[in-house]
């Protein structure tokens, strides 16, 4: 598993399986000097728990962080942060029946073909519960990106067929609707659709959206790491992702160049673009207007509803999942997605500083 | 733009301007003992060449592709590939226009503002010409994949309203239709559809499909380089994808779990899976079923369409972008896609070697 | 510090500081499939503690390894090994003086210059409690190469002005030796002079010398990462160390081309050489003799010797170190040297694996 | 071979072989805004050009650098900087009969033990001709280094038994003299041991020293990457260095902490150290000193004495090296050892830009 680093300057490393000791995060390369305590970080991890709302699975996780490195006297010293989180409920008893067979939906059969073992308890390190680095790294980044103007601001655009209607929008809405849905009438009615899924016995995916403000222009590291490429990958990264859109996204391949082109004008001297089709990137790199990302989540594949699948030993056999699932993922990978984004925005900011010969001078005082 | 390279151990570094001497690309960590030589490039080159439909731009370019490195007596030899492409219609005239004026939906403005100057000749290196580069490494990924039994098969699947019908998908229409669209008759219909982009001075985008057969299950690296997350950022990395999906995609955001999971079943020994909805990842592993990706490009944004926009101080202009301009340039983009996607599985691949124990142990004959 | 990781495929990350919560490492890529328990690494960690031995410092360390992640049912399961020892005697008043005042020899005005904000306590990240994280990394490589055939031993080749006699080597005594020297003459003499040293209130250096066996032909990847390059980055890495020698080393500067060419000839049908002035590595790829490395180790610089230095005001002021230091690093480095060589080498051969399409071939089946 | 890549932002990959077509270098993550132009990088390129002084082989070797890529206007534009060399006098029929023989102290077995195949004209890929692009490279970041008051000279120290005397020390010599050693006398001495090798039919190897003055303190991350560890591996990966040294370098080993430790004080309200036995950096980043490296060269492996060897079939044979063959590698790799030193300096300084919030602050305006 080669691939649990991400990041050139601000490096991010998960660690971690479901039901092992503890899971966490190594941050590498975050700037010295930014005032940082664990419940900055907690904060964020809260917003991913689940149990905060009615329709996400009741299993108590405290999930409580704990920073072991970086951290001297409240600031950053430039070393790399770890955050740890116990796993307090280890209840691997529950996972008997799974260790055998392979769930519909679930990464079992690919972790036994990749490894030839797989830590069956609760999904292993395929777990959601590894987001839990990633938003750890993605609360450190964001308090970064505060610092500099920046803003990113995820949320659940729709559940099933149930989306928020972009007039009704009220920010606060996010952190407090059982769905983070930031518009009230959208967030009951998916709640009732929700609650018809979990009758069925079947679970719903959703859109989040994420929104990034006061992006300068130029970001971005053409022509692999371009800032779209990036975020792209960073969004499809999280488990349940199957699609990402910048900007209009899906909608481009339908639209004409004349309705699709962003016209560019002046405003107190800064150059802008009277509509943002391109979702704040143009050539890879930022344009100074709004980053806009989609990110489409499967529905949750762990339903009580009978299934058939196949066991370790190519028999076929018929499961329904025990215990209690989201019925959705969505609410909880809000925060993941906009953790992602801010990790790479955060990223490729610090890359860019290399970018022209003006700003090495200017840093290196000649 | 520390941005150019691509890869862990197929390393791929392309370069160049639209309109500087040459482009070209460096393949690093190619293994040694392939039979290649440049008519196996050429070929690819060949498929993204402007001016071989009608409806691309007329302008001629040769694109003979030229190996300086790599190959001894017909064979890898492990060292680094180097194809060069020599840029023969410089015409840099053509563009004196633009050099100070930011066209709508291009990188004029975000180049100026990321570095400060910019090569406005053609586009410089935000050109859609730096595929070249991408699309020779494609052709080398792509012959060393046949090896292994895996096959990559991008198409047009739609352009602008004008979709394929699968069930008239015929394979070899992809590499004669004008369109790459490999249901003849999708493609009559959208020639058609040009010729009213043309008329109106606009544009069109489209989407472009990618299927990946033979892929043995095992393949990507949890948890930020999975194999989707790696196939995505490569697709988006092209400069005018908007939107990827893999399998379902923005589908699964609106299915419910029972629709979405793909039952296991055996066959023959094997795992395999009645439905492909997961588009043959799952867990950010490939699981052995055909791996299906979508692109959405956006139109072309060079329009001969009268636009709004400013130059460098900051006046307000209108322009119209002079010069034969390809009205859409998915066809074109399929090549690019299949090489991106090539690429990165192949890279995907070589890193999965070190898995397991046993297979270190059989290759070190221990 | 963007540079707490290392390696291509086996990477390791290691994080903490001297007086922070814990100390540790994620090993990320590492096979599945090896039996690994906490013993394995224990043992490791064991031959760098202090005090085991008279010469050393007396102060208590544990050091208890705790394995949170990569490990189920006693096997690595392809998923990162997080190992975190606690440091347990934090007595963060005895560093209350250096808190504002740069000792000479250590890294405190260059974290201050670097980041503008130091973790006194200890030393923070310069101390060598950091290389905790590199030996439980290396117990891990060890036992990944003991299966492949591999064997890496470090020892002390040298203290201050005792070297060892090749000629009454006796491996056992680099874990018996207070020196970790495997000739037990020199170790008598130098445990001699090292008694001097601490009477003259002063510190010695030496030399480390490592062998690794059982090395396959074609380890290395040129031209920045040869084996060479990589070992010698590796051992540089380590705070102590000041000069690498591979081979004959320095004594290539002297010798003649005659002299220091190594003939081939054929043994059991296997090329070899009569000699081995190059240490195992030609053009930067292993050439299946032994790898034979040095690292050259400065004294101590804390020494309880009066010395001259300035504060962060700018006062010039005097200091003596305080506490027990060791009189010598050698022996504590013997471990710390091993384990980056292990990890080096371990990191080529994975990488190693891509270099022939036959071995992609033979892996994948075809 | 995918290890023709180093450096994190400021990248190079060299491309090419002895006796193909061409060889070169991609440079990636050059700051925009550098004038720049063929003249530069040739005047490096002809430091290492054969044939410039009566020792060197009189082989014929124009090495004209062609620049393909990353200029607009005379000035560095972000983009990739390709430098190209074509081979101009291809003679691969001298190289007839080492193609299936091992040469002694060459890398021709280990490239067949590692790929199976090898470009045997004129040692390929393991050519000293592959440390053109390096040159290259080292041509460019020397002069970004020279707008950010830094500048690397490296000299010839020794030459089989005559070293330099420090006294006499001429920086202007060492771009005059046929050895590259700054002093006359010394020069005079090594030419006449020269003579004495060729009438031997033997070589010798010797010390290049190189010196790096105007180094801010503050630059190198530790752990992995600190600033000697960074040196040391970019030094050791020259093709015939056997031992890197940093500072005192190996005569540390045999010092005391009171003789090594270096003391500091403070003139003009900067910090400075009295000594300098550390060469420039302390804990991996540097302090602001002079910083000082040794790199130790082994003799040319290439002599006309009868040698002892194996060939491909495994028959033992014995071979004399033809052709005109420098007695020395030391001169030539001078401008190697200065452009690897440029190269990963000017890498480590733009990655040091993110150490510091406050920097980070004032590159965004905030």
């Amino acid at each position: 598993m080669a691939g649990s680093t991400t990041g050139k300057l601000f490096t991010v490393t998960t660690w971690g399986e479901s039901h092992g000791p503890a899971l966490g995060v190594v941050i590498d390369g975050c700037p010295a000097g930014l005032p940082l305590g664990a419940a900055d970080i907690q904060a964020y991890l809260n917003r991913r728990r689940p149990g905060w709302t009615a329709i996400a699975t009741p299993r108590k996780e405290a999930d409580e962080a704990e920073i072991l490195s970086g951290i001297f006297n409240g600031l950053t010293t430039g070393a790399p942060i770890t955050v740890m989180v116990r796993n307090t409920s280890e209840r691997s008893s529950d996972y008997s029946e799974i260790a055998s067979c392979y769930r519909p939906g679930h990464a079992d059969y690919t972790y036994d073909a990749k490894y030839g073992i797989r830590d069956y308890r609760g999904g292993g390190r395929s777990s959601g519960r590894e987001t839990l680095g990633r938003v750890a790294a993605g609360a450190v980044a964001a308090k970064i990106l505060k610092e500099l103007g920046v803003k990113v601001t995820a949320y659940t655009q729709s559940i099933g067929p149930v989306s928020i209607d972009p007039s009704r929008y009220q920010e606060e809405n996010i952190y407090t609707a059982a769905t983070a849905m930031p518009d009230p009438e959208a967030d009951a009615m998916a709640l009732a659709f929700l609650e018809e899924c979990m009758r069925n016995s079947d679970s719903a995916g959703g859109v989040v959206a994420c929104r990034i403000t006061g992006v300068p222009a130029g970001i971005g590291e053409p022509v692999f790491h371009k800032l779209d490429a990036a975020l792209a990958g960073a969004l499809m990264s999280v488990g349940t992702v199957k699609a990402v859109e910048i900007g209009d996204g899906t909608a481009v391949s339908a639209a004409t160049g004349s309705q699709n082109n962003d016209s560019f004008y002046r405003e107190n001297g800064t150059v802008r673009k009277r509509t943002n089709h391109a979702g704040g990137i143009l050539g890879g790199i930022s344009d100074g207007s709004d980053i806009f990302l989609r990110a489409h989540i499967k529905p949750t594949p762990s339903i009580s509803a009978r299934q058939q699948t196949v066991n370790k030993n190519g028999e076929e056999v018929a499961i329904s999942i025990k215990g209690r699932h989201d019925p959705v993922i969505v609410p909880r990978a809000v925060v993941v997605i906009e953790a992602m984004a801010a990790i790479t925005l955060l990223d490729a900011m610090m890359v860019n500083m290399g970018s022209k010969l003006t700003v090495l001078k200017s840093v290196y005082g000649k």
